[in-house]
């Protein structure tokens, strides 16, 4: 007998018929003789439509409310859970997040979960009730009030649980059937991967993977919990996330997948002076703006103008404040220009591999030069390799790379409705 | 400067343009020097759309569970009148019943109040901000389960606080302007009334009186809390409840109403034997199913046939339930038959006059033969007379009663779309 933590998004709720299937699957597993936790986001366009409400009413809602108002979404979804559990024969109690004995930080719309103490389930769980927990919301430490956490929440929520519970298995439903070594919608021959470590989730993840968020995965590898990825329409086992590549001996150690990223932006600051300083006063003015900066870019000064360019790349949704924040400063720091770039897009190669086997730098960079394509900026860890390029050549820089390393498989990958989350 | 309590029911909620409506009263109010405090149903369609989804997933749905989905209601609500505050330029905190206090004990969907600590209302209210509170929602006490008030829920959690933090009055808005003399729609001279006792407003909410509902008026009067009843698409100030009858000075105690109901079935139970316990035999059952009865009625039994009928009025809502169970034990009391009649209407006169006015019965019953309505039981208390009559009957008996006791005013009574609650 296993405790299970199964985590269902709303694409999987999205209706009074869909929430008949997932309580039949919980049901099921319940009857398979384990313990099961259930965390779920709202139904489908629930949040949209709360976000629409709240627009109307004042379009720079406070925080707080904004909390109060959406955490109603996971409420609705998890009681109806609960009520379509028991027409099916299983018993099953409903818990906020707070309920559930998640705590975090006050920060509202991206709280850190701080501790979780999850009493009122274990009781539930040992009187044989199945228990759902609220995702993507706590209560403050502090103040006491209801938080949601960001995005990714929902996922956060249920690796989090699984760790304070000690549960042998972390399950993530969403309409897409496991980890590919590429987006199936870009490479008709990507491969579901049947396990993928920790760190290569991690790399994936950050490097515009969506099928499961970061914080997530971090949480789950700092306390050891299995997180499967299925999908809530078929029986298939799904990708699991475990491991770490310390434990892949090398002879073995794979290159695992390609993602790319449209979501980033590129900013050049122009003729900054080459003194000490300048470049550090930049990122400051950024870092001050609480600004996320991904790669950077400093071309070696020229000789004859004293001057250099610094580039660096940024979420798209930041770009246009943090010109304006270094527009502010260019008189006092005495650049040039700032130039923004949208379209851009980043692909990268994740694999455990990469640390063992010279030369996938250059097979890379190869690949991308047989097809055409230009790479501007590129940045790399032990396990990923990563460049920024124009945005209309991802799918083929995607389909390149793929290709280079042989990831494709020989059966076509499945692609759901809605595929992608 | 005051502190206001104000409830605002749902269909004062229907749409993000009447949340506007309604936070602008709220700004004015607390702009006007006042402390706020605010409890708000569930938007219009909310808790229907709700128990819709309810049953399609379960068609007889967990209580707790219920309790969960339906309380989302009043948190979408809350948060949205909070934003809406802050984009008029006050401060507001949306607090749920839980968070603002309110105790309960533990029957799911019918959960009394047991206790209102309203300690981070107070501190919000302290800091200058308006406190919005969920209405028709609790904590249980003792398994800390959150819990739904019942019928007048919101009435009841708006008169509660208002009680427990010392409120000047507790404002009850709704579609309607005031407490009438008769229901405007049936009689169209009624008059809006300044203000009724504590005791009249409960004999007419008991009578059929759709405006307050009778556990919120109760609560009032243990605590000595005026609520005013005005409606929330005017300024004019509405009915003020307060005050006891002993207070009435006799030569000013007025008759002050005339309500009428529905919602009640007549069952008769025929050729009960005339024996100790019969008729206490036939209480006992319907006491046992948790059936309230209302007016009762029992013939002096035949001397020829040793038997005797017993009829009563109840909800029409228990109607089938009871004629079930008593048809159970038709054997065990030896009656004959049960008869069921679903079209009966109540219509009855309140007012402190009736005490110190002999012949306020006979005038009563003078204007029900004139206009050719027929008594079938006739139940008074002090300050009240009620009669069943038929259904079909019922505009024509309160009219006639209304213009018998002079009643009418001047003014044509004022009437607004979905009037009633």
């Amino acid at each position: 007998m296993a405790l299970v933590v199964q985590k269902y998004g709303g694409s999987s709720l999205e209706s009074a018929d869909r929430i008949k299937r997932v309580a039949e699957r919980i049901v099921a597993t319940k009857k398979a003789g384990n313990d099961v936790v259930v965390v779920c986001s709202a139904m489908g366009d629930t949040t949209d439509e709360l976000l629409d409400l709240a627009q109307q009413v004042n379009p720079a809602p406070p925080e707080r409310e904004m909390d109060m108002l959406l955490t109603a979404g996971e409420r609705i979804s998890n009681s109806l859970v609960a009520m379509a559990i028991a027409a099916q024969g299983a018993e099953a109690w409903s818990f906020t997040g707070s309920q559930a004995g998640v705590v975090t930080t006050s920060v509202h719309g991206n709280a850190r979960i701080i501790d979780v103490t999850p009493s009122r389930v274990t009781e539930a769980l040992e009187q044989g009730y199945v228990a759902l927990v609220a995702g993507f919301q706590g209560v403050a430490q502090d103040t006491k009030d209801i938080t949601t956490l960001g995005r990714g929440g929902s996922d956060t929520t249920a690796v989090a649980l699984a760790a304070a519970l000690n549960a042998d298995v972390c399950e993530i439903y969403s309409d897409v059937d496991g980890v590919y070594t590429a987006d199936p919608r870009v490479v008709p021959d990507a491969r579901k991967l049947d396990t993928v470590t920790y760190e290569e989730m991690l790399e994936l993840a950050a490097s515009g993977s969506k099928i499961l968020h970061l914080r997530s995965v971090e949480y789950a590898r700092r306390y050891g919990v299995p997180i499967r990825v299925r999908s809530s329409y078929s029986d298939k086992p799904g990708t699991t996330v475990t491991g770490s590549i310390e434990e892949i001996p090398v002879e073995q150690a794979l290159i695992t997948g390609v993602a790319h990223d449209r979501s980033e932006a590129k900013i050049t600051v122009t003729g900054v002076p080459d003194h000490t300083g300048a470049a550090a006063r930049i990122f400051r003015v950024i870092a001050d703006a609480e600004i996320d900066i991904d790669m950077v870019l400093q071309n070696v000064s020229s000789t004859v103008s004293g001057r250099t360019d610094i580039t660096f790349t940024l979420s798209k949704a930041n770009g246009a404040k943090a010109v304006k924040e270094l527009e502010k400063v260019k008189a006092e720091i005495g650049f040039e220009s700032v130039l923004y770039d949208d379209h851009v897009g980043k692909v990268s190669l994740v694999g455990a591999g990469m640390r063992s086997h010279p030369g996938v730098t250059a097979t890379f960079c190869e690949a991308l030069a047989e097809a055409g394509v230009n790479i501007e900026i590129i940045n790399t860890s032990e396990i990923r390799i990563s460049v920024l390029i124009r945005d209309a050549q991802l799918d083929d820089a995607v389909r390149a790379i793929h290709e280079a390393f042989e990831l494709g498989g020989d059966e076509e990958a499945v692609v759901y409705a809605g595929s992608g989350r």
